[in-house]
Parts: structure tokens; sequence; C-alpha cells
């Protein structure tokens, strides 16, 4: 399977093939992000580190004013557009595509210095440590005068309680008249928690307010209707390449609505304007990003890599549900993300044993986040198919043989 | 000559030799950054792009909590401190090195958001464009109650003005008693203007307030006190690797003071507590940057590099004085820097004419900025010495040929 996805992308890349290490001598890499990238992509970049587009220059080398460079800029934003088919229609009907730096930690502070001025009020729906983080910014920027921020959903059980993880129910979470926006986080890499994951599934109704969601885990992992959001902003570093550039995908009139008494680096409307090149760009993060696009054009877009993902996830959820006494997820069921699965063993001691035997397979990051502990495999987009089914197979015999 | 200092970068690196391009095949690079980068790091990044400290996996797809990344971001601060000779005190007798994004551009707001409190005032020195982009964003940041902003000198000739670009006089530009801080830009990438240039020479007194330095196209190219400034930045795309990342050298009495009431991610403080892993870093930007550091030690140093830096700069201006009436720097003799080598010819025909010329002979790079044309050499850290001596040469063939 693995030989057979390498040869696949090998073709729709038409790279040189004769790597120096083979490709069984590669970890299974279960990163929650920075994460995996494609064998392939690494393989070009590689190839054409010392002579980008002909150059003879590396594309760290060129210009960001330059052709070469401006070339690959526009063509990643054209693969996004096309991919996610993200609209390019004027006021609300259209979004702008933006490439800013900091990650989604960074866009905790934009949002609302964009979308918050004095007086205004905006809602946040938490169900995880990345929602409690978004809004203690947002409610920081407020408590100086940036408008009024509210809680209007927090699922996240308190310390000790061991309730299950989950969305809000229907109704739970709704946004009032008024407000500006609505932030959510579509998928809680820590928690394990993620909206929408049925085959064809909408987002629920949030109310009135534009939606602002951190997708940093989320993005183009399958078909998704962007019209659903006034802002979606990803950090890359998970389905779409290296840390070091944030996809900022905002509807034109949001943009306008900005705030133009901030900073112009803040501003969304200088980013857009710009094409995202009003300073110097993160080229190299934008260029490979654009790599992993064109793979994933290359497998044979959203619905091929959604058909992928929803394998990968499946395989561990059964592995998890086929030894209920052994495993635990701490999710609900409706609520359990396909980016990051996260399971239990009876105590730590079974944990740590689980994980030394991954690694002793060849599987890595496999390690629950610091705050939480328990096991954590991350499927993004790059994780291939074999390394779940791999994953799934030691938790089945590891049951067998402990449980 | 070339030949010597590949043997000489490699033997530092211990790389694997076996390019598949010939050194030869390279253009000399000029550009202004993003700039050129030394040849050993892009081959030695090119080498252990798919397998990085021996893990199987590139340094992209690490995360940057474990121990492979951190060893990294550590060893990159540690040459840092080390190379450039960066006090580890407390309070004012120490100072952090942070790693931020957004670049320059965002230290123009992050500056003034942290260090110019409602009530208290700034100076800022101007000496070329991007000093006025600085103070326009501090201005902007004070009429929204952010303090107060004061040019105390601007040296930048009104347009149409031909008068030759220069530093301030002595006693031009001071600060006030009781400016928080008094900001400058010490090499002006666009305008070739560069403070303190002569061997040895140390930064002119601006007064009492401590001295917030844009770096961006100055850090590293030869040694500096580094307690000649309260606060350091520079984008390391030029002298110090690819875009995307931003080292801020601060004093840590000055993150103290930094007001806490602005996002978190904004603050110094943030980056200060948490070794700039309180999100995730531009990790790929941050690992260049210490191969970069580490070719540099392999050179010999600062005092190497500073040498190699000053016979570039020498051999373009040697060139241009050695004919005047064909070629001409708009910089005053005292302030011309070394980093960015700008000259004119008598016509725009003529210097389409020499940088026709130029590209035929493999250098690229050359054109001055768009805003104010004529010719641009960028000889940052990466530039090859016989790049500049090629230059020179081109450039006095060229006046016989043409002048």
């Amino acid at each position: 399977m693995r030989a057979r996805l390498d040869v696949l992308t090998r073709v729709a890349f038409d790279t040189r093939i004769g790597s120096p290490m083979p490709a069984t001598d590669r970890p299974m890499n279960f990163n929650a992000g920075p994460a995996a990238l494609p064998r392939a992509v690494l393989e070009r970049c590689r190839d054409e580190l010392l002579d980008f587009d002909g150059s003879g220059l590396s594309v760290m080398e060129h210009s960001h004013r330059g052709a070469s460079y401006e070339r690959a800029h526009r063509q990643t934003t054209a693969r996004l557009r096309s991919l996610i088919d993200i609209p390019d229609g004027s006021g609300a009907q259209g979004y702008d595509v933006l490439y800013v730096q900091g990650g989604a930690s960074h866009q905790f502070a934009m949002v609302p210095l964009n979308l918050l001025p004095a007086g205004s009020t905006a809602g946040y729906v938490v169900t995880g440590a990345w929602g409690e983080r978004a809004v203690a910014e947002a409610k920081a920027l407020a408590a100086t005068g940036g408008g009024d921020v509210r809680v209007v959903a927090n699922t996240v059980p308190s310390k000790g309680d061991d309730a299950l993880r989950r969305l809000p129910r229907p109704g739970e979470a709704r946004s009032s008249v008024g407000d500006t926006y609505v932030h959510l986080t579509t998928n809680e890499t820590i928690d394990g928690v993620q909206f929408a994951t049925a085959p064809g599934a909408s987002m629920p109704d949030f109310g009135p307010a534009p939606v602002v969601a951190d997708m940093s885990s989320d993005i183009a992992w399958r078909r998704v209707d962007v019209r659903q959001f006034g802002l979606a902003y990803a950090g890359a570093q998970k389905n779409l390449g290296p840390s070091g550039v944030t996809v900022v995908i905002i509807r034109r009139d949001l943009v306008e609505a900005g705030r133009a008494d901030i900073p112009t680096i803040l501003q969304y409307r200088t980013f857009a304007k710009h094409d995202s090149l009003y300073n110097t760009p993160p080229t190299f993060a934008i260029y490979l990003m654009g790599l992993v696009l064109e793979w994933i054009e290359g497998l044979g877009g959203l619905d091929v890599i959604e058909a992928r993902n929803r394998a990968k996830a499946a395989a561990i959820y059964d592995a998890i549900d086929a030894s209920p006494a052994f495993y635990r997820c701490p999710v609900e069921v409706g609520s359990r993300s396909l980016m990051n699965v996260t399971f239990r063993l009876p105590t730590p001691e079974a944990e740590t044993r689980f994980l030394a035997e991954a690694s002793a397979q060849g599987m890595t990051g496999l390690a629950g986040h610091r705050s939480v502990g328990g096991i954590r495999a991350s499927l993004y987009n790059a994780v291939e198919p074999a390394w779940a089914q791999a994953l799934a197979s030691l938790m089945r015999d590891h049951a067998m043989r402990h449980g």
C-alpha cells in the first residue's frame, strides 16, 4: 500500500527517483503539529533546494518581488482557491486568501483587534484548550476597550470531572443579534473534538453572526463549504505544510469592516490589498505549502484525500471500540475528531508500555498533549493509510496480550 | 578564490561532497533580501532534508516540543549569544534572545505597543525609507492613545531634492530626557546609509533614552557591542537565514517594563518567558539560521566575516570612485553602507544596459529598489568575495567602454 502511494505521488510530481534512503526507514509520524509531510514533497523540495525554477538559486534566495517567487506565491493561492473552492466575488460574495505569520495564537489577537471595536460584542464557543486560549486573548483585549466578549457555550469538563468531551448540543451555542462574529475551533487538537465530521455534514447553526473559525487542524482534509464562515484561519503545520505561515480565508466585507485605527501590520486589509506581499512573507513556507497542495491534487483532490483520511480514523476508532475494557476514548461518539484520535489505557503505566511498543515498531508522536496525557494519534493528510493500519493492528494485538 | 572558499566551508561543515550541480552554475546573487545563502548551508540542508538529527524525519516534521528540535532551537540561540557576545545577566545587565514572526514591519508595531504606554514619549531618527515606515506605524499607534512620538531627526532628502543621503550630523539626533526609547535604522537597505561603519566604531550618542535599533540588514556581519542598544531586531533574511523569523535582542529590564495590557502574543515577555516556544515557532527558519551561524563560526567568526565584508564593499566603492564621471553614489562618503552599495549611471538607459551586461555575466539582484531605481549591490554575509570582485571588474570595464 505504502509503496503504491509512493509511486502514485512520484508520478504526479514527475520527480527524479533515487532517494539515498529507502522508504522503509521513515518512522510512522503521528505528530500533532508540526506534523508529517508527504515524502514526495520532501523529495521534490530536496531535489530543487539549490535550484528553484531553473534559476540556480534556492527558493529561499529569491526576492519576494521577483518573477520566480511571485509565480509560486500566486500558484499556491490558486491551488488553495481551486481545491477548497474559495469564491472570488466582491463584498460578502467573495473571500481573500491571506498569508499571515504568527500562527493561530496571533489570530487569537488579530481577530478581535480587527473585528471587535469598542461598543461591539462577539460570542465564543469553547470546546477545548485552543478555544479557551482564543477567548482569553479576546477578553484581555475587551478589558482595555475593544468591545465585549461573551462565552456562548463551554463544553470543556472542569478539572477532575471525568465527563466525556463533546460538542455543544443543538441550540446550545448561538450568537446574539448584533454580535459582530461568533468564534469557534472546528477541531480541538488536544481534546480530540471536531465539528461536523459526518460525510457531507454542514456546521451547526450558530445564529446570525458571521462564524470565525480556527481551522488549524481541520483545513483541506476534505471538501468543505467555506461560505459557512466569515473568516477561517489555519496554521499550515498540520494539514498543509511546515510551521511559519497561517492561511486566512476572509470574506471581503469583513476585510473592509475591519478597524483602520490599529497598526498597519495587524490589519487584514494590509494583507488583502498587497496580496500578502506588503512586507517579506515567509517565502519558503508558502512555496512548500504549494507543493503539498500539488501533491493533494495529484492524489485526486479533496474527495480522494477525504476517503483516505476517513479510513485512517475509522481504523483507530474501530480498534478502540473493539476493546472497550482496555481502551477508552474520552470523547462522545458524535464529537470524535477524525484528525486527532485520543484514547486512554487503564493506567498511566499501561500507556507508557503501549508507547514503548509503538516506538519499537517505528511509530512516533503518539504521546498525548502534556496537559492531558494519554495517547493521541494525529492523522493529518500526510499520514499514510498504512501507518494507521499498523497502529490499529498494534492496538488489537496489544489489547490481546495485555487486556 | 571561490573554489578555495567552497573547500573551506565544506571542511567546516564536514558535509558530503558531490553536489549534482557544479559551483560555477550558481548565479552571483546580490539580492537585497531574501538574499544569498551560503552554498555549504544549502547543501547541508538538502542532505539532511529527509533525515534530521538521525531521526529519519525532516526537521519540518519534528514537534517543536521534541528533543531534536528543541536542541536545534537552543543551539541557534547559544550560537547567536556566543558569536554576537550577548550578555546573559539579569535586569539591565542581560538580554533575552527572542524569535518572533512577521519581520521588521511587525516590530514597527510591537515596539511602541510594548514600550510606549499612554503619557510616555519616544524619539525616532529617520535616515531612509524603513525609518519612515517605522515612525509612521508608531505615530498611528500614538494617535489612538499609545503615547507621543517625535521625529528627532530626518535626513531623507525630499522628493526631487538631489542632495546626498546621509547620517545625522553629530548632535543632530538626540532623545529627550524622559523618552522611553529612541528608534533608528542602523542600516537603510534601500537608501544605502549605515551608522558606524568605521572599523571598531561605536554608535553615535543619541542621548539618555535606550536605543531601539532596526538591524535587519546590519546584524552579525561584524563584531558589535549590543550594550549600546536597549532592543535590536532583525529579520533573518539578509545576513542570517531565510525569511520568516525575526531575531529580537532585548534588555531584560525592557521586557519587564513592557505593557501587560496588550494581547499576549504581542508582548515581548511572552516570548522571553517561554524561550520563544509559547506557540509553534517557525522551526525550519530557526534551524536554518543555526546552520548559517555555524557556517560563520566555521569561517572563523565575526572578525573573519567582517574582514571579508569590508573587502567586498571596498571593491565596489573603489570602482565607483575610480570613474566619478560615470558612476555616482547618492550617499555621503561617511554615511555609505557596507551592506547595500547604491550607485547611479548617467542615464536610466545606461543603467538598463549595465544591468543587462551584469546579467549576461551571471549576476542577479542588482536593480535598485523600485522606489528609487539605479543600481544596488547587497553584500550580506553569504555573498562571496569573488562575486564582489567580479562586479567591480565589470564596473571598471564597463566604464572604460561606455564612460
